[in-house]
């Protein structure tokens, strides 16, 4: 890590996107910046919890066409303690009702010098329609199950922080990787990053087409276990599925949740993630989610750093 | 423009209003006075994206008891520029449910060492009843049909910023007159700084009592436009009609719509107008909309402006 | 009072709790302690409504799962008046509609870097829960029928301030206590403070139990007005009752509602508070609501106060 070289005052040289869509489009050396700053952030905050006068006066907007508390409160968060202001935006009783185009909203709210939105829209693409469209900064919050970015980037950073690199790590995402925005940004930001990726689950969420992009599809929890370095649980999304992908929740447990029996038969070292919120006794066991080998919280924090991370480079880059 | 005279120490003389109700009851001089600390303000935040902390400490509520994310955004913005503190209280979930009276709300509001309430509701003559019950500073954001005089003040610190002045303009109102209090604000204003102001729109829309203040009713949007200087068009507030006004959507837009054909019969520096949220291809046609005409996106930003002004010298006025 | 004893840089050694879970379990000694900051608070931010930056860059979540925009808006500007930032957590779409646990929710917040969670719950004991499972500090806004400390709290402030002590007078709690977490955290801290205690009401809603505790039962209510020095009147909560307590809002009015007629055969100086929102002509008639023997406005200008006193209070404990 290069945490020491970061004075907040002027950002690399190698960050010069003032957008971020994806990670499937960052390079190696760009994603490695935005890790190094996110060090230096929780470093430089005390674990987060204190204030970085490094973006005084600028202005955050949440532009969230879904639901979500957390990740909305952690970008406003990340905001505040680099001493910009945020707003919130939503669909409920927003102008998009009375008739408004979606273009038009995000125009309207950059014209009150609205520094960066962050986007969280069903539909993919949405993100870069925006940056097309707009002079400000425009971050993805999640774009259907596309991409999301800054949880992909959160869950790099823990592993990093953990094992002092990703490169050469058997990484294994478990669950539904079809409907999963996050298991998108991780695969495309570990493999940039030198680390093997499974994706692991029933047939009715995993697609064997993810082998053209080099990597390993696996059915068999058990089977793959023993070489992972980390299991990251994505989340059964019960309220995205109309139809059953499996027989019934305990069948899925069966196969998939992580225990105790599993925990004896993996790696000492294993890394335990889950994005959250979790499903206990589904995806992942009390025990488990609780345990030694769970990083799941440090997760969270980790959301903070990268977000102060991405906000800062954002907000500085092309001036 | 008499920008370089504010020092945002002390306001103008001319001042002394501590609430903000309505444009009918402002004089010239002052309506001159809000405009120039709008422009003051205007600059000396960087065009509203920087922070000058004339209102430390202070704090806005805003008490919406109609939907709006953007006004009431904007009120927030302007008060987080000036160094004050807001709150939100809208109707949903709130002790008026619970068979609280209106003045015991806002009352109690004010208890919390509110500095000044910026109020939204469905009926005329609210803000003005709570600025006789309170004594803290009010700030009128809409009340029903009646007016929204930062909406007006805006639009008019727009076409002041464009031509210089508004004495002397041709300023034509069209489409939904009867419904809209930003008209009546408009109205107000415009013709007390010396501006001819001509409403248009189908005859269920627009009264002929406006003849009585001194303001030119028109019915055929085509007859007047070549002596138009602004038009200013107003949103067709489906949601708020019950029985149709006009045929069919397409009917009106035949007869009122803003769009290439026309402009090429307008003055060629012609000012086009609009409140927002825009219906694309009712009242304006996309060509019009983001043409060179089009002053929409800037309506916005002086919004913050305007409201930072009004603000700034409400909560500073009687002391 | 002892307030020009505090220098808000450090608190008092009586006080040592990170968690304010109810005044059931506070010593008088710390009830002065608070009761004397919130008073150095309130005199220190011009009543209420300045800042004084002693919890800078600090975190409070809200988080609500029960409605109640009063007192949510009044621990944010009591944070934001000591410097620190707030962050909104409620139920409605949150992450425990997705099969999240309540405590994993409160881990992921705490995990946000956040320095205190204030949580409402219509479940008894939930604070305690929290406390127990978190590291941060936990502030109880109403767990169901329980206990509401900080309204506790800011009602004997409120006597304290007009009568100078607590101890010897005579506080009667009229109406609903078989419902009033208000009313019984009042009980617990008039009673510790020294004060003589009365429940007032029909007997469908006032336990004979509270006896067992030193509390007088009573209830016919102009039995006892002659000897009362405190009246806190209890809102009828018309949303919370399944069956009718009482024959009907005339009779409960008639027998039990504050007027004129009973001001005029209680003590010269009898105070007449409300926890508000009041029920105009339920459980008090406007005359009085208005009159020179209401205090509660003042209650809610010194729930800022008595707030600002337990966020300092608590955050700065056992460092």
């Amino acid at each position: 890590m290069t945490t020491q070289s970061l004075d907040f005052q002027t950002i690399p040289e190698v960050w010069t996107r003032r957008h971020l869509l994806d990670l499937e489009s960052l390079s190696a050396e760009e994603l490695g910046c935005v890790l190094d700053a996110a060090d230096a952030f929780k470093e430089a905050t005390d674990n987060c919890s204190r204030k970085i006068q490094v973006l005084p006066g600028r202005t955050l907007a949440n532009l969230f066409f879904e639901n979500s508390t957390r990740t909305r409160n952690s970008f406003s968060l990340a905001a505040r303690r680099l001493g910009a202001d945020t707003v919130e935006f939503s669909s409920a009783g927003s102008s998009t009702a009375k008739g408004e185009t979606f273009i038009d909203t995000a125009k309207t709210i950059e014209a009150m010098s609205v520094d960066t939105v962050v986007i969280r829209h069903r539909t993919p693409g949405t993100p870069h329609l925006l940056a097309k469209n707009l002079n400000c900064c425009v971050i993805n919050a999640g774009d259907g199950p596309h991409e999301h970015p800054t949880q992909g980037l959160l869950d790099i950073l823990t592993i990093r922080q953990r094992r002092g690199s990703v490169a050469g790590l058997t990484v294994a995402l478990v669950g539904d990787i079809a409907h999963s925005r996050t298991a998108r940004s991780n695969i495309w930001g570990l493999q940039k990053l030198g680390a093997h990726v499974i994706v692991c689950g029933p047939a009715t969420l995993v697609s064997r087409h993810w082998e053209e992009f080099g990597v390993e599809v696996a059915y068999n929890l058990d089977e793959i276990l023993p070489r992972c370095d980390v299991l990251n649980l994505l989340r059964i999304q019960f309220e995205r599925q109309h139809t059953r992908p499996f027989p019934s929740v305990r069948e899925y447990a069966l196969l998939y949740a992580m225990n105790r029996e599993r925990i004896e038969r993996a790696k000492e070292d294993i890394l335990i993630m889950a994005p959250g919120p979790i499903n206990r006794g589904v995806e992942i066991t009390p025990e488990v989610a609780d345990g030694p080998h769970s990083v799941i919280l440090e997760q969270v924090t980790n959301g903070l750093a990268v977000r102060m991370a991405v906000l800062w480079l954002t907000m500085n880059a092309g001036e």
